[in-house]
């Protein structure tokens, strides 16, 4: 029953260390599509004989493609989804209408497994650290940082900095979230004083997934400030109006996979291993 | 009284950073040995006429030229010396013979302040996580940590991390030390266990001005560990072994002045103001 | 329009507290059933008149009568529901029946705003701090700590006693709960652990409102541990077996109200105001 | 060579918590002076036999009598000590001129042990959290507290109150304690600020051994507000002043024996283990 000859198609190095850690426990895998040389069709065939296939996070950037960054050639999600056996499992990075075309028994999406991402908010929140500390020419400690938004990943940002004595404020709409803020000692606002208060920060950090820093916000940015965007694209800065008044701003994704793919591969593998006992 | 004319001399980011600040107050200040093009002569010649003359941390790490990363020649710290008159007073980044045969009416070892040292070791904590998190591919949290030493620095950065939820381990000397790092959270133990716990760590970080990871410790270190020595120079790690053995080091220095050289140029502009009222 | 008549009825200090500040404010405010000495009918005539009606947190604790511990009498909640004008907001601490015949233009259950309640839990959970160190023989640094459930007030409790360095056990049904947990530098299990991990534990702090604590459980537990129940009533512990077994129990109740009452009623006040606005 | 045979004289309930503690371990040990009945002579005789003798801490509170507070009679140290026999050691809680005359071939006080001073500022610290939880009636989150001094109690104090979210103030003496207080995220100030800060402050708890808090400047601490004073007697608060002004105050003294007498007596073992091994 722990027959299982796994796939692991595309992706990044979080792949690469999946691959790694299966084969220490000596399990059947493969990788394909990573970093390899085979070409499109040796590969391909390879997918209608496993079992469990794990899509890379995200599966895809456009769409349309596999997420192969370390591979030399696009290859249509399409051609490795009518592949793929009715006994297989398929483990996906996201959302796509093209799995629904799937035949395999089970479709998992990684991404909505809540105890990963929370998980992964962690490493985004450390990752984050990493970026402003190499991007300023000041420490954390004392300086006066903002948050727009409250969710996963800015809750344990907010405590990560505060714990690096930062002055963090939260800037967030509902007053839930607020309370919640000023429980971890953090000071917070609602988004009606945020131009009026914009002008005080050294580093601005968004989370909110809507256009949060337009052209009239950025105008009261401190033009020695740092803005991070955490939010997926297109994020929630103007960044051509920020680019105009020489804002420096960094849009930043997909941080775990970039800063700590060893420990982002452990946590799909949990979601694998708690799926397929 | 606070008629004074501020000569800032070589040095690093941290030179400027005061300089612009000293500017913004209205302050007379000159910079020379920077990053300007003035001949050395034409340099030289500004020194007798100023009363505040800094001069960078450290001032020499040869012991017989000036610090001037930035500028393209040599000054010997003896040229700079004889041309202070006596009624200046000189900062200097460390102890020196050569200041000795100086004229000026006080000469105050800006290194000796110890609440600048203290501030300093906040910067080099908090740069270090950056290295930490820039070099691993795994996150603090859930990582075995070995410190060695438990003075300032590692005080400062035990507490970082285990905010981060590391797992940290001090080694320490003194049972006193082993006392304090255990109330903070940390788990601790003596150099006589250190050869029998190392394989246990993926971050190993010497604070030790003295050769504690020799040979026949780094062949105990798991060969994925990252060893980051911020002892001074020679630090406390055989590099040659850890070279030999393949294991991934680094000797990170200065680290306030890289990573957060406004901020560090505060802390001196600080002790100055302290001094010159 | 800010013509308010308040009136506050019933009630612990929270409510001596309220009082005093709205006074402070010149408000126009009154309070019955709390201390005073006027007979029923006197204080009941007042209610007619006040257009703001602030009832005790909670309201009542059997259903029918007034929760008024500081007076002498019992007063049935009909009796003064029925003498509530049309132009009153009533605020009340809990739902009741009671309240459908109210002809008071809105009804406010002071207990359904989820910011006053996540800052009540932080009151309790800094209450239970007090509790654990006045009822144990040893210092919760290094203690080992069994919280059930993790919702609000288990989620402030466990940070608070990890910062004061307890080695922390959350006990919680969801995945993502544990993670949560986790992810704070706790350690977390399912309950199907909970009897065999039991015996460890010198201090076990229930916050589910449910049986978590039944004979067969207790049975595991450590004579020397302490049990707090801060679920309410009938809370998670068998507490007659526990008495049979001699294990210390406490069923911590109203902490708020009992431990910062002044605090608990600005938790109120700031509801009042953001209502009445 | 283990051939021990322990004999606690006098003390408080830490005494009780270490005979039970080497009873566990099947050691020799006897107690007495403590809560037993037999009389004074008998329990003298006792004492000639032991060879290793652990005084309370402290061991005289009035210089020549034996602390025993659970025992019906006074006992003058001197009569223990000339009973002491010369292969004896003997673990004192303090100094004390008397011991001079000892026989003992070694006596340690357990006052001196740092390691040990350490461990009880922070079972200090806790209580204190006790203490002040108890005694006010807002919570700590929020709160203004000023410490005076920065020494070992204070700086483990300032720490957990932080992480209770009070706004920590510390009031020190030289520029590094205060700098040190910063570095953990609370404000500091030096002793001339003193009075003219005093009114804002809910709580004020005094580490000092000297008048710190004399009538001046307890005219300016606000009426309402808690002092709790830690130095040892006579403390740093003029008291009778306090009291004619209607300030609360408390003296909290010997807190680790009367809040974790456990955990204290598990200090105490471990530096008497240290010394016999």
């Amino acid at each position: 029953m722990n027959n299982y000859y796994y796939l692991l198609v595309g992706g990044d190095k979080r792949q690469e260390y999946l691959y790694n850690s299966l084969l220490r426990k000596n399990k059947s895998v493969e990788k394909i599509f990573l970093n390899d040389n085979y070409d499109i069709n040796e590969n391909l065939n390879k997918i209608s004989k496993a079992n469990v296939i794990v899509l890379p996070i995200p599966s895809s950037t456009d769409g349309t493609t596999l997420f192969a960054p370390l591979y030399n050639q696009k290859i249509p999600l399409n051609s490795i989804i009518e592949e793929i056996n009715k006994n297989a499992i398929l483990f996906t990075g996201g959302e796509n209408n093209l799995f629904t075309s799937c035949k395999a028994k089970r479709i998992v999406n990684l991404l909505s497994n809540e105890a990963m991402t929370l998980k992964n908010a962690m490493a985004t929140a450390e990752a984050t650290l990493e970026i402003i500390i190499n991007n300023t020419n000041h420490t954390i400690f004392n300086s006066n940082i903002l948050i727009t938004g409250y969710g996963r990943i800015a809750k344990i940002l907010t405590e990560y900095l505060l714990a690096l004595k930062a002055n963090v404020f939260v800037c967030a709409r509902r007053e839930l979230s607020r309370t919640e803020a000023e429980l971890t000692g953090a000071k917070a606002f609602g988004f009606n004083k945020l131009i009026e208060l914009l002008p005080g920060f050294n580093i601005i950090i968004n989370t909110v997934p809507m256009l949060i820093l337009g052209e009239k916000e950025l105008k009261n940015v401190d033009s020695n400030a740092l803005i991070i965007d955490l939010a997926s694209k297109p994020g929630g800065v103007d960044f051509s109006a920020a680019n105009t008044l020489k804002i420096k701003t960094m849009h930043a994704l997909s941080l775990p996979g970039k800063y700590s793919p060893k420990t982002a591969s452990e946590f799909i593998e949990t979601v694998i291993n708690n799926t397929l006992i």
